[in-house]
């Protein structure tokens, strides 16, 4: 311990010399490590958050529900400060379950479907029309005027399952579940069909935010399909391209609603006034659990101190665990607690983000400036023994990513990507589908990585410009 | 296409400069991994593996049903050969379901267990004694002469958690399991009772082999408890030191049974003498339906057969996927193998196989002689991309391990070891707890291995002997 002291002393001589920080670092590491695969209280924590708040949309009387547990939790854990920060947030409900089905020769075919967030509802009595199969936007923009007109567009293009990582078959289509309804209603349609973000064939429709632009675009509502009830509609209209589809929704948007972000606090030792912030968000869907999105990230950024603790190890800078409220749709509590901070004058040296599942870990994405990646990037040693190879350039976060105007270098938690999709927004996204050790493995990468931000700090705070 | 037919035609010349090969191969590789994320069968050949046929003890009426459902699917995939090779197996029953409980003040206790592969049965009416924890086999061998005459030996050392590599965690106490038996008998002891190898506190017993050492040791049953079964009794034993259990298990040996390894095989174009075994086993425990053990290996094995038929590659040496009878319980399977290509004069240059679960790639074990070793780690870089990290000293597998000292190289394949233990020997071990994508990066990583195997070859066929 005297060791690691005398090293941390000296950063710059460290910088010089990446090898000198191993020994007494990794005895930390491993220390940590430990810790977390005994002591952990993050398995437990997220079956609470899960089973006795279960789901928590923005606005809703479980969000509130989960802001006193996240409070309490924090309470509980010894720390310096907690706080609930007041944030106004999105309020968008699905009211009674959704219906929608065709009709082919051999009658009528139910299809389960979700709402999109911020979708408007259907009439009353719900929607019929003749559904139009599409690829993506590209194929909607190309279309000529009023070729969609009283008609559902159905965007079918699915993930790509040949990315390896799944993140990025996300983002090759989730662009149509954005703004499908925007570009489908330019073109005369009543409302969209979105196939469902998920690489799995199955019966769970996947929701999530949509928007509708400007004023001068006519809303239309916007439905998610399961890939299996996709695959259905699409076979269906190869027999009959002329199938009408039925479809009702009853949700709606109110006001902005008030809520929380929750701030639990480790003042730091020596430098308290450079802050380093760790977080997940505590909102999820209004479907299953939100266990892997993103119970699992507020758990492990209320793990890192709760480790930090049960180690004895004093941070140099002050550590804040947020729980953020309203990161699914609409991100204001990110944004809050930034604008916050600037209002402050607090100086953020540093924000790590875990909203990518609790899973095994496989890396660390690093979004900073040239000066502070170099630096962290010398940490990558201390993770090869734990299998954590990935430490590479990426995105640090959502609800993170205000804070890179102010200098703060963004890391993001990168686990095992492979079933993120089978669960991302959907009924399946239950306590039961995360694994103890894979949580609390990626608590302690988090921990980890924190570590060594709060010894070592960042060498610039000058704010990230992406090449 | 071209490029990579040149290239490959100067092994040597690529072993001296490994960067050569990068570009044509990671083609092939892409071209590998597109057909393993969009043309694979293995999922669906697991889903009949465990619902068509359901779990396969050796010997047993299901095992012979897998037999003829390896052959019959091997023959769908346009192979040069399928054979079913005779040999003869353990035949072990467990007999009617067990039944165990201990008395507390609050009544009777019933807790799962399952009888230890190998095991006798109790007497017909049960065992009824005194049960004494210990933490291992040390801690028994330790013990006085007679100090648990009469009495239950209750083996309680749990999996250590700190072990990043759930397998290391396995080896630190499955010695209990294999051993324990023949150490408490000598000190008097008239049954076993061994904490299951599970790192989850849950109700599922796993069972596993065991073994009685020679004609000198009594035989006493043995059985398996759920941890959490294991928790209960060692609570109670802190109230009640003289708590007696009761157990009754009503399982039996029978003499060897006669059975097949299913073999499917490519010849080779270039050197169709020199012989690539890859395999899994098609055995399992005679609970849940052996999805991770080892269904997942058999189809991957067969996988590798079905991409190099998809991307219409011809590999130069022959490739032979192995579906092995009776790994769980006496190998005899591999041993036959092995016997046979040795009496046969057969040339095994390398062998892989897949027994640790259908989970996400992170490695491939290389149990080789020096200068195979050296050649095939070459190949890291092609693998990097992948997020296939761990190429790296290690072991190969059980089946495999015999055609070691024919002077083939052994290769591992290594998936994410850290939910695999939750499975293991256990009920829990169903179709359900495979993903289809991590299955199938599985059968990519073998493929991809296999086929620089084919290309290459190994540059030595002295027999492996480790340091």
């Amino acid at each position: 311990m005297k060791r690691l002291l005398i090293l941390a002393a000296f950063p710059l001589l460290l910088a010089a010399n990446a090898q000198a920080q191993t020994p007494a670092d990794s005895v930390m590491l491993r220390k940590l490590f430990d810790a977390a695969m005994t002591q952990a209280k993050c398995y437990e924590n997220l079956r609470h958050l899960c089973k006795d708040v279960g789901h928590r949309l923005s606005g809703s009387a479980n969000a509130a529900k989960a802001v006193e547990w996240a409070a309490a939790t924090m309470q509980t854990m010894s720390l310096d400060r907690v706080e609930k920060q007041p944030c106004m947030v999105t309020h968008w409900e699905r009211g009674a379950p959704e219906v929608a089905y065709f009709k082919s020769k051999n009658g009528k075919v139910t299809v389960p479907i979700l709402a999109l967030g911020s979708s408007i509802g259907t009439p009353k009595q719900g929607l019929t029309a003749e559904i139009v199969e599409v690829q993506g936007l590209d194929q909607v923009k190309a279309l000529p005027d009023g070729a969609l007109k009283g008609k559902i567009a159905f965007y079918n293009r699915p993930m790509n399952p040949k990315e390896l990582d799944t993140f990025d078959a996300y983002g090759g289509c989730v662009d149509q579940r954005g703004a499908g309804a925007i570009e489908a209603a330019k073109k005369g349609a009543i409302g969209v069909v979105v196939r469902s973000m998920n690489l799995r064939a199955d019966d769970f429709p996947h929701t999530g935010n949509m928007r509708y632009g400007d004023s001068t675009v006519t809303k239309i509502p916007a439905c998610a399909i399961s890939t299996n009830g996709a695959d259905l509609l699409h076979a269906q209209l190869q027999a009959d391209p002329h199938l009408k589809f039925y479809f009702k929704m009853n949700c709606q948007s109110f006001p902005d609603a008030p809520s929380h972000n929750v701030i639990g606090e480790i003042k730091g030792s020596t430098f308290p006034n450079e802050i380093i912030t760790i977080g997940g968000h505590l909102d999820s869907w209004d479907v299953g659990e939100g266990a892997h999105d993103d119970g699992t990230g507020v758990v492990q950024a209320m793990e890192v101190l709760n480790l930090f603790r049960a180690i004895g190890y004093q941070p140099k800078r002050t550590i804040r665990a947020v729980a953020f409220m309203n990161e699914e749709n609409g991100m204001k509590g990110g944004l809050e607690y930034a604008a916050q901070a600037k209002a402050k004058g607090e100086k953020h040296v540093a924000a790590m983000e875990s909203d990518r599942g609790g899973f095994a870990p496989r890396g660390i994405e690093v979004q900073a400036n040239a000066e502070n990646s170099a630096f962290v990037m010398r940490y990558k040693p201390l993770f090869i023994p734990y299998m954590v190879h990935n430490i590479q350039t990426g995105y640090g976060g959502v609800d993170i990513s205000p804070l890179k105007a102010q200098g703060a270098g963004l890391y993001g938690y990168m686990p095992d990507p492979q079933r993120y999709f089978d669960y991302h927004h959907a009924d399946t996204d239950r306590f039961e589908a995360v694994n103890k050790r894979e949580l609390e493995l990626g608590a302690w990468t988090m921990a980890a990585w924190v570590y060594l931000l709060s010894e070592y700090g960042q060498p610039s705070n000058s704010p990230y410009e992406p090449k």
